[in-house]
């Protein structure tokens, strides 16, 4: 059987793109004379559509382009995802199906069973579990068809109750197939592939994995479709962060031979640097902007994302803007203006001096007799942020969120000053791992000035003022806030690993306090298990 | 069986606050010789707690505080909502359960099953759903015990495709028991009561149901705890928006008179009062603060939310700020000093053309040969934004945000600007219902100067500027945007009401190209069906 595992990279409602994007691998597959073309999970509409799934005429969009679909299946069979109404008088009112489609018409409707509703999943929103599985038979070979967690209850502590390839089992399969919308974060992969893994060592099964590609707002796909043999070892492995339809010129001899493939398997911060790349394009590319525009420092978050986005997309189409105050050192302007150089990006050089004064006058009669605080600081990276977004406003660029993971858990940023912006590049990354990511991008030649990379970090924000005069070393923050955030536990459980109960409580309390300020952040590229956004909800208003 | 409903308002994670709320009312009642008291779903830990569920620790806390209720549960039995651990190996960690305490231990648990995940609910997120239910046993009588989503299954086209009350059956008990956690919106009032006498008339029994009250963020809980007859009929009822132990001096004995009561049902912009007012009281005492801060126009929106503040915080609570411009009319600031006069607060008044000069001279050469356009309105409502937030970092006044339903609908505002504040207001009422809302407010004297409602609204972000300039009238904006945004229609579906078809595709546009505007914004206050925020997920980057 020859197929294909059409990776592709669709836009969330984009029913005509595509539609045009999917007949057109169909076109070239039937050329190839393939009999087995597979798409990802929700392929028609993208993933996740979210509440677009409570509206009727979106279901309609799905229906019309399935069945314009099954229209060019002629002489190929079709696996792609799509929601699907559930007729049934009671239940959720849709199904996370896989249809199945030939001859012009669709064979076959296989429905999801198990429903992610945990981190940035919500399936149990919108769909009902499957009320029954079976096989389907694609030429010949009958096919344990799956969707995505359908093959993640094989866990100890399963999540689920039931398993459905226990139940496909019964009828004997030769091969499992599952679509999936499985998004990237940097331990994603390795665990990927060992639950598919236990899946075909349990089912002593061959399985074709194909997984969706591209960013959407918050949550990147990395792709990495797979055929794995019975034994959960690779044979096939199509490219990751990018569209690829891999084509298997015979699948019953790829796994009877058995030639198992090595892949190179990227460490964590090329990962994390594919991603975020893949993050702002797809975010530009996918809302209709093209260029970026964002504050420049001269330290080394805004660089690490001023790096990014030139190299997603291109030194033309990114615009830094150097706003130092009296509290700006020396080398913050020589920093960014050697990344500049670096980058060969367009620069624009903006005073926040008067308008700040301006701003503090006008308070004065009102803050008459108080003593200068944190207003003050708040002030300044508010004015910075009224003009970038006034450049923004001006000129249709969107303003590149420049926060790091630490800095947002923390709260140490101003709502509506550095926590502006339309998309957070590396909010869901640590300020430890900003520093390894700088050294990542300067691996072959420096791009980012050392100098930023070495010195102290600083908010500028007053007369020599230092991160570590407010925070504790990043080192140790971020070993607090990963077990805090990432790993999920309490303050005794972190203080009982070793650390220190003043500063455990005080970056609790920092994290805690912080919810509302995060609640009102752009959405942030999601690269760990863990990231602020959909994926975490805590109470705003609560005792901690 | 002399029983007590307490309709308690509690404090999301605060246990021990919590604790000696319900310990009070145990003791009161056991004073009284009540048999029975009852509390809401999850009340020792509040509701919703959201992601606090996924910490052991939390769940640890819990159990402690429902073993030290049990212990103080001696001559009385208490039943009370909290998560419980799932003991089996597979499924997600926890019930939401409903405890049944008395002779100082744990007599019973009940499970819920059937988890809400919709809207603002997230709970199979959460929950696994009961594995089997069975009636308990209180002071000799058999009683079908069920929490909140477990009686909500009676319609057509129910949502779950089992009910637990039809097994509960089975056990032929006397009563029935809800706990629940039912959130306020102007409609909900009359569909409980609809869905409970539903549930007493399906199954011939009396019912007892006992309801949260209070504000846990956007979500507000509006109480009215009830007994009903087994035709579904009031018996009795607690208070609306306010704590109300009901006291039930012999429940038999009040079922048996069958004394039907007849209570005077608010009109729906009496309870979209009540329900804002107890909404900032919440917002402010649970999150510690008492002082809000809110910029004055002249403008509806921002004198309905003073007058509301006011109400719900004390005249001495309430700074208002004025920050006119070239572009305010003269009423602007005469209709602004009437309401503070009416109101009797605090108020400044801030002059932000010298801010608005500076940043638009420093920004004078980048922006040489452009036309003045949004941008430099923007920068206006921008500059209102930084002073406001200077004057609540200051002070420590929460700054409340003062947008509508209607501007937060099709992005009529300015991100970092009018759109900031902690705490959304108005964000869930409609232009129309903003003027009714005035006009309520003024029922017995003039609060909201009349010349604030009657005058046509707008932004004075540029001379004459009208709303109606770059909007439809609010009277037909709102009918459309409410069949888009309640009655999830769309375009086709609205246009076939009767809708000019331009029109339509105009605001739906707005709406659709707002999302990442609203992705920003404060919390909002939930009074509809369908409010922006947790309980509307619309995907940012996709194609609408």
């Amino acid at each position: 059987m020859k197929i294909i595992l059409a990776q592709i990279n669709v836009h969330v409602g984009n029913f005509e793109q595509n539609f045009q994007k999917i007949q057109q691998e169909i076109s070239l597959a039937k050329i190839a004379q393939v009999d087995l073309i597979i798409f990802p999970e929700l392929a028609i509409c993208g993933y996740p559509p979210r509440d677009f799934l409570d509206y009727s005429y979106f279901i309609e969009q799905v229906d019309l382009y399935i069945s314009r679909i099954a229209k060019i299946c002629t002489d190929i069979t079709c696996i792609i995802g799509a929601p699907i109404n559930n007729e049934a008088t009671s239940g959720k009112k849709l199904f996370n199906a896989a249809y199945v489609l030939a001859n012009g018409t669709i064979q076959n409707v296989v429905h999801k069973s198990l429903l992610p509703t945990y981190d940035v999943f919500d399936e149990y929103r919108y769909f009902e579990p499957a009320k029954s599985v079976s096989c389907v038979e694609v030429g010949g070979k009958k096919i344990a068809l799956t969707i995505c967690e359908d093959l993640w209850n094989a866990a100890e502590n399963p999540l689920y109750d039931h398993t459905p390839m226990d139940l496909l089992m019964q009828e004997q399969p030769e091969l499992m197939i599952n679509i999936a919308a499985s998004p990237f974060d940097y331990l994603q992969e390795d665990k990927r592939k060992q639950m598919l893994k236990a899946n075909c060592v349990k089912y002593n099964l061959p399985l074709v994995y194909v997984n969706h590609v591209g960013a959407q707002t918050e949550i990147i796909f990395d792709g990495g479709s797979m055929v794995m043999n019975a034994q959960g070892e690779l044979l096939q492995e199509a490219k990751y962060f990018q569209e690829d339809c891999l084509l298997i010129e015979d699948l019953t001899q790829l796994i009877s031979e058995n030639k198992i493939i090595t892949t190179t398997n990227d460490i964590a911060i090329q990962k994390i640097e594919k991603a975020l790349l893949l993050g702002i394009q797809d975010y530009f590319s996918k809302s209709g902007f093209s260029k970026a525009v964002l504050g420049l420092s001269g330290g080394i978050d805004s660089a690490v994302v001023c790096a990014l986005a030139t190299k997603a997309l291109g030194p033309k189409n990114v615009l830094a803007v150097l706003l130092p105050s009296a509290y700006s050192s020396d080398h913050s302007i020589s920093d960014a203006m050697a990344l500049i150089e670096n980058l060969g990006i367009e620069y624009s050089h903006i005073n926040i001096e008067a308008t700040v004064k301006s701003a503090e006058n006008t308070l004065a009669d009102l803050f008459h007799g108080t003593q200068a605080d944190i207003t003050e600081e708040n002030l300044q990276a508010r004015v910075r942020g009224l003009l970038l977004m006034a450049v923004s406003n001006k000129f249709g660029h969107i303003l590149l969120n420049t926060s790091n993971k630490s800095e947002a858990a923390v709260g140490y940023g101003t709502l509506y000053g550095d926590m502006s912006g339309g998309i957070s590049v590396i909010g869901d990354v640590y300020k430890t791992k900003v520093f390894e990511l700088a050294k990542w991008i300067n691996r072959s030649t420096e791009i980012i000035p050392w100098n930023t990379i070495q010195k102290a970090p600083s908010a500028e924000l007053r007369h020599n003022q230092k991160d570590s005069d407010s925070l504790p070393d990043y080192d140790l923050l971020d070993q607090v806030l990963h077990l805090y955030i990432e790993e999920q536990l309490g303050l005794a459980e972190i203080i009982a690993k070793g650390f220190d109960e003043m500063l455990v409580k005080r970056v609790l309390m920092l994290v805690n306090r912080s919810e509302y300020k995060r609640y009102q952040t752009p959405p942030t590229l999601r690269v760990s298990p863990k990231a602020f956004g959909m994926g975490r909800r805590m109470p705003i208003v609560a005792k901690y």
